[in-house]
């Protein structure tokens, strides 16, 4: 059941609403928050999304998001710059770096190749990604794609194209989860833990 | 596992995150999303939360969200000033329209007597309501409160309270939803079913 308010309330609720993991409902439940909310908290929020697009960008280089671009990654002399880790959206990067066991570079791809969903090769930042290795400083490509189909065909493509210049491309592990129980793993994550198997 | 972003993303993030039914990863997720919208749908929703804040307020008399006050319940000539439905939150009252069963006016508690929680009758807008039965052009009281413990002991409280006075206190049915299965109702609603039965 969908309520109609009226004017300012209405607004904030449809503006909501659009937001990814928020309902109608849910939508009603923040404007009614944000009613009885301290107007100074209010206004912290408006200014935060405001803040947000002005400043944060993406990096020119690797898709990261950044606040300066080239971002922090990229320009960090310390850091690996023969490994490039490809990862489909910016917010992967973050899930890697919390590792703390990758020290290289990152390329977002922006989604991966998912014929039905109409997103081909060209829809994805490969050109950027063949463009860094033409000055022969990375030895390496490690695929972080999303281990579903979408992730598959775009490894598998993105292999193809890479291996025959010479370049090492690798993927992350396929397995058990760490503290999974095996009796539930599905079979093909089990089959895949099997055909990986490492010596102890 | 939360992931820390510098800057704007984080604060953002942090924002997000302190609203009812939004954890960190779904912060996280709309930060990103409003990333890739575009800049007018941004700033819409920024304007839209300051907007609400500057326009909506409570009305004087029954407490509702409204932008003018009295609200336009309150104002309404064609409305029957004799009922007044009392409701424990403002969101309560658009549920209640949208069944256009009542015509009467409402008043808000803003919650409802919950010792464990701290919240005492004075806490809510009890005096208020009964400020407004002096003048006697009210004839009865339809409590809406929700149907549990807190409401129940409000229920209680309020009836006792204006019953003397001798205006009809009435309450919400309690019973079966319409559509539910009676084989998997719970035994208190089917008392309350059962207690309440009327004739056909």
């Amino acid at each position: 059941m969908a309520l109609i308010y009226d004017g300012a309330i209405q607004d904030v609720i449809d503006s909501f609403a659009h937001l990814p993991g928020i309902g109608p409902k849910g939508a009603q439940r923040i404007a009614f928050h944000l009613l009885s909310t301290s107007e100074n908290d209010v206004k912290h929020l408006a200014q935060a999304i405001i803040t947000l697009r002005e400043k944060v960008r993406f990096c020119e280089i690797c898709g990261n998001v950044t606040e300066i671009s080239p971002c922090a990654i990229c320009q960090d002399p310390r850091r690996d710059h023969s490994v490039i880790c490809v990862v489909e959206h910016a917010s992967d990067i973050m899930a890697i770096e919390n590792t703390a066991e990758y020290h290289g570079l990152y390329h977002v791809l922006g989604g991966a190749i998912n014929p039905m969903g109409g997103i081909g090769p060209a829809d994805l930042r490969i050109q950027e990604l063949l463009t860094r290795l033409k000055d022969e400083t990375v030895k390496e490509i490690i695929l972080a794609l999303n281990p579903n189909v979408e992730g598959e065909a775009t490894n598998t493509y993105l292999s193809r194209l890479i291996s025959p210049s010479g370049i090492t491309v690798t993927r992350l592990a396929s397995g058990l989860p760490v503290g999974a129980d095996l009796e539930y793993a599905d079979q093909v994550t089990l089959g895949r833990a099997l055909a990986g198997r490492r010596s102890v």
